[in-house]
């Protein structure tokens, strides 16, 4: 069982071999894993390992893991696929707690060869108490241990835990993520997942105090029914977002060259979801779109949505959005068309939903209290502004104070109504790509929810709707 | 009917009048108009009407259209509602030939008054020859003849015409797509729709030789029947992208609120698009995505695509994504595999479909044979170029001669098979994103159907060759 306290061991090691380390500082492999260790400043021993070497970055080189003077928590080990049962095996002759194979080379490669590599790397974990993460993955990154991963990973640390089964996944919604203030307990890639599985990593985070939201892309699935149960008593009390890959012919067949793993079926997983409630996504951004849900908004129950935008057919096309992601638009109340029509007029605008008032997009006081009267309309359980963004510099200082008078607003009525905002607009010229990247951070950064489209902001709500509609059945 | 000489005098006035044109530069509505034909340089007469003035930007003004000295082409109504009645009567006095009415505050606000205005309007309309755009609409933006439009429109002149009920979505779309090297030949919008119909302007189209692709968004649609016959004619020879917007209940609503008009049903509008073979499109984005493909892409009936990327899980969602928008990706031929294996390691890449050469991406000399190998595999029909953006600054100069090199490879092959481009990646850190939509507009700009993001590369050459199998079909 993968309790607490023996994972703690492989997310906070006092100490870690590098297996496949060099001198060579650009070298990608071990070279990179030892580098980064010493940049982060973790603070355990660290051991190189390479038979060639007798220093490595200052630090004393051994020639193989059993030659370490004391049995180290993790060993990473970066060498070819052929060396690397010997090793394994030369871990468990030394006492090692924790691995993590980083080689690739094995069943993913479609080939006889890997395939009997597998094999034996696999016997060899079974018949140990080897804890084994991988192989062909990145292994494991921990912000609070300075644990290594690659790239240039964030260094704060959140409460969002990641399983992934691709390195590459992890790292990049890790540093768009910390763009939008979303930060990370512990990201896990584990590949090919011959030893430690989905579920083992599932059941340390479910007691980790460390980690309140859990995302996890997978590409196949062992221990189906039991990572189902898991998931269904975890997401009662950590939201969980689930990415399955590969349920598409096409799909299926790349899941096998990245990881060797069976994509399984869509109607397997269909079920899944239903019996779990976990919440289904389908990209990077989907996860990020969800942890900024579940991190700033009350819970909510029901589906009538206030659209405050600007443009006719910008108008349309959200509610045509929102109407297809499962949410409604309803009509406001007469009490509040009348409240509206005392300072918005009828010709080029609307005041029904969506509430199409083109001038208070940049008139404050207009703003303030269209947004005032329309978030308190009793038809409505959720609220989606949506700021156009586009290129009108005599007006920035306008768009900026409406978009501070926002941030204020929302913080107000937190535990009022959960109330998101979306970017909508198209122009691509630099200047207004500038204002829409600047203005997702500084709005994500101060405490909201927001979206880099209405289709994003229209289905991430619907699915944080979906999950609390499902805990309430429960 | 509306023949092209019939309404070469709205696209190609001789003179313009504006109603409701004021001496105050920031004012919206009528003075803008003026303003912007001065500005622009607009060749013909330009008649001020305003009771109010004698001269407005050292123009003789006119109390009303009747004591213009002579019949303008077009006149633009920017007066309140109450006051569009009396003006259109006088222009019928004149002989004024177009009228484009930008009034708001009729039908569309839902009140008796503004439906009592639009039954006087339309009354005076029918019984006369004048051809009416409108009301509540921006009107005609015709780049070779310098006619008005709001705004920061593009000055070069193309080849795409757009026919749409949303000014805005005319005004998003063309600035949008001047960044990527889509230009226009005439933008209409038309708003309520009360005099000339969509199919006056198709007819229209359908014989000007200066439009080659047509995109039409459309809230409501009068003459169903006659209309789709009209595109089913137009499309072989004219591609012809429609926006239906409002075919949800919300959408609906909104729909109604804004124009005024029926939305309609699902089912015929599913039915319209069958039978015409119309590309449907449901966003501004998709109008430039299908614009580009039918700018540089060679025709193509088949779905088998070859998808060359990096990265393990960003391979496997590509496949997912192309799966999921109807193409196949299927195995490369066994010779391929071959020769791709002389230089591409096994482990950590693959050789099957979709390519995940990590190495090539950023190695000229790598991504250079792997393309020209890949590309003319006999199993491949189409090709998505899958280019990931991060943040590399050291690999710069190499990312950027890889792409030099695409640009290159796709314009020597553009007659042997279509290649588009996709962006991945997703890193939101202001280099990243400057990075991509300079790398967009270079590619675009360079005759290269290029796409922001996979899901959008993949849909749009999906309804490509969807367009090319029902033309093939006929």
């Amino acid at each position: 069982m993968a309790s607490l306290r023996v994972l703690d061991s492989l997310f906070f090691p006092k100490s870690v071999a590098v297996v496949g380390a060099s001198a060579n500082p650009s070298g990608w492999g071990g070279s990179s894993f030892l580098t980064d260790l010493i940049k982060r400043g973790y603070a355990g021993k660290v051991f190189p390992v390479n038979p060639k070497a007798q220093v490595i970055s200052g630090l004393t080189c051994y020639p193989d893991v059993k030659s370490i003077p004391e049995a180290p928590d993790l060993v990473i080990i970066a060498i070819p696929a052929p060396g690397v049962p010997q090793v394994l095996r030369d871990c468990i002759a030394r006492g090692a707690k924790n691995v993590h194979i980083f080689t690739s080379g094995f069943s993913e490669t479609g080939e006889e060869e890997g395939r009997k590599l597998d094999l034996e790397i696999t016997d060899i974990i079974q018949n140990s108490d080897l804890r084994v993460v991988g192989p062909n993955c990145m292994g494991i990154w921990v912000p609070a241990s300075k644990l290594t991963y690659w790239g240039d990973q964030p260094r704060g640390e959140g409460d969002l835990s990641i399983i992934s089964q691709s390195g590459g996944h992890g790292e990049f919604l890790t540093q768009y993520a910390q763009q939008l203030g979303i930060y990370f307990s512990k990201v896990i890639s584990f590949g090919n997942a011959s030893g430690l599985q989905a579920v083992d990593f599932l059941e340390y985070f479910e007691t980790d105090p460390a980690t309140k939201k859990i995302a996890c892309y997978f590409e196949g699935m062992k221990n189906g029914g039991k990572f189902t149960q898991l998931i269904k008593s975890i997401n009662k009390t950590k939201p969980v977002f689930v990415w399955k890959s590969g349920l598409t012919p096409s799909g299926s067949r790349a899941v096998s060259s990245h990881t060797g793993s069976m994509a399984g079926e869509e109607k397997v997983w269909k079920a899944f979801y239903a019996q779990s409630g976990a919440v289904p996504v389908n990209s990077l951004e989907e996860i990020a779109d969800m942890a900024l849900a579940f991190q700033y908004l009350k819970p909510a129950t029901g589906r009538r949505v206030l659209l405050l935008g600007g443009g006719g057919g910008n108008s349309v096309a959200l509610a045509d959005i929102c109407s297809r992601e499962g949410l409604d638009v309803p009509r406001l109340s007469e009490n509040t068309r009348l409240e509206l029509n005392k300072f918005i007029r009828l010709a080029g605008n609307s005041v029904r939903n969506p509430v199409d008032a083109w001038s208070a997009q940049d008139t404050p006081d207009i703003f303030n209290k269209t947004l005032e009267i329309t978030v308190n309309d009793l038809n409505i359980d959720v609220a989606i502004i949506d700021r156009l963004v586009w290129n009108q510099p005599d007006k920035k200082e306008k768009f900026d104070q409406v978009n501070d008078y926002l941030i204020e607003f929302i913080t107000k009525y937190r535990s009022t109504k959960p109330i998101i905002i979306s970017l909508s607009g198209i122009n691509s010229s630099l200047d207004s790509v500038k204002t829409r990247t600047e203005l997702l951070k500084k709005l994500t950064m101060s405490g909201v929810a927001a979206y880099p489209s209405t289709l994003s902001a229209a289905r991430a709500l619907s699915k944080f709707i979906a999950y609390h509609e499902f805990m309430a059945k429960q």
